[in-house]
C-alpha cells in the first residue's frame, strides 16, 4: 500500500526547520546552510549534484548517507508546498519561475505543489510540476494515483508537513536535529502536542553531530 | 577551576523543559513524569530512592546511568530557582515547606536558591538551603566560594539555566532530549539564538529513546 513518507526534514535544536527572512538569495533565511551542512558531504548528495568525480571516494557512505539516500527508494510522486518551488507569494506575476533545481530536478516523477493560485502544469525535464489548490487528503489522492503504487514523498516545508501531521496522514517521517539554535523562523513542532503517542520513535546519533529521528507510525 | 555545570536538564523533542500548570500535585505540569522516565531505572535513581534492594541488579548501567551519576561528583554547591525549590509564588506565607525531598534531600552541600523574597537560612539534614536574592553572577560568587573548589551545579529549573546562559556563565552541560512533543509548558532555548557557537556539542543516542547532548564550553 503508497505510504506518505517524509525524509531529511531538518530541524534546529531549538526547532525550527527554517530560518526568518526568506528569499531568492536566501532560500532558508538567516538559517542559510546550517540546517543541511550534515548533508554535503554525503554520496546522495555529492551524486545528485554532479560532484561525484571530485569528492573522495564520491562521497560518505556512512549513517548520514544510509538516511539520505532513502529519500529516492520506491517515491512515485512528491507533494510539496509552494514555499519549497520557489519564493514568490500570492497570484503568479512570473511564470518563468522553474523552480529552484535547473532543467533537470532531481524528481523525475510528478510533483503536486500546493498554492492557492492554480496554474498550468509546467513541465521541466523529468518532473511535471502540477499547481493545485487542494486539502491534504485530496492531495494525497491525487499524488496516490500518480505514484502508481510507489509511495508518496511529502516534501515539505515545514508548514505544509505540519499540515499533513495534523490531518494524520504521514506514515513515516524521518527527521535530522542539528545541534544549532536558530532562535527565530518556522517551526516544525506547533500544534502537534502528543503527537509522539501515534509514532514509534528511535533516535540515531551520528558522528557528524546531528541526531537521526525516525517516526514510524503504530498500527498502519 | 571551578566550572559552573548543568546535569540531567531535560527537554521535549519541541524544547520545553516543564510543562504548564505547575502545583504540589504537579510538580512538572502537564508534562507528569514523561520526561524523566527514562531515569527511573538507572542505577543512579534506583539507589538515590533507596529501592537498591528491590531492582533487578540495582538498576541499569549503561549510558543513561553514565550521564545520570555524572551529576554528583565533584560538586561543592548547587544553584537553583525558586521554582525547583517549590511551588509557591511571591513572599512566603508559609515558611514550614521544605523542599520536596523530605528530611534528606540529595544535595549534601550548601544550596543557593534564587528568589526576590530572601528568608533565613533552612538546614534540612546535610544540606543548607540559602535563600538569596542575587543576580547570576553574584550567586556564582557565593556559590563557589561556597564550593571550596569543587566544582557548581546549577539545578535549574530551564528559566534560571536560561538566564546563566544569557550571562555566558555555564561551562558544561548536559541536556537529555526525550522524543515527546509537549506542546506548551516552559521553553528552554528561548533567546539563545547562536548558543552553539559558544559550545562544542556531542548528541550520542540512548536506546531509552533518549539522546544526551554535552555542550562544552569553547576556550576556557
Amino acid at each position: 500500500m503508497t505510504k506518505l513518507r517524509v525524509h531529511n526534514l531538518m530541524v534546529s535544536l531549538d526547532g525550527f526547520s527554517t530560518g526568518e527572512g526568506l528569499s531568492v538569495d536566501a532560500p532558508f533565511g538567516h538559517a542559510g546552510d546550517r540546517l543541511a551542512r550534515w548533508f554535503f558531504p554525503t554520496h546522495t548528495f555529492v551524486s545528485m549534484s554532479g560532484h561525484e568525480d571530485e569528492a573522495v571516494g564520491g562521497g560518505t557512505r556512512g549513517i548520514d548517507d544510509s538516511f539520505a539516500a532513502a529519500t529516492n527508494r520506491g517515491i512515485g510522486a512528491e507533494i510539496m508546498g509552494r514555499g519549497k518551488f520557489g519564493p514568490q507569494v500570492g497570484p503568479w506575476r512570473d511564470e518563468s519561475w522553474r523552480g529552484w533545481w535547473g532543467e533537470e530536478p532531481p524528481f523525475h516523477s510528478p510533483v503536486v505543489v500546493l498554492t492557492h493560485h492554480a496554474r498550468p502544469d509546467l513541465v521541466v525535464g523529468e518532473t511535471t510540476f502540477m499547481f493545485r489548490d487542494l486539502a491534504p487528503r485530496e492531495a494525497l489522492d491525487l499524488a496516490t494515483t500518480l505514484a502508481g503504487g510507489l509511495d508518496v514523498r511529502l516534501g515539505g516545508g515545514p508548514t505544509v508537513v505540519r499540515e499533513f501531521l495534523e490531518a494524520d496522514l504521514v506514515d513515516y517521517m524521518h527527521i535530522v536535529v542539528v545541534p544549532i539554535i536558530l532562535g527565530r523562523g518556522v517551526r516544525l513542532w506547533d500544534g502537534l502536542e502528543n503527537l509522539d503517542q501515534r509514532f514509534a520513535i528511535e533516535a540515531t546519533s551520528s558522528p557528524s553531530g546531528v541526531v537521526h529521528y525516525v517516526f514510524d507510525r503504530i498500527g498502519r
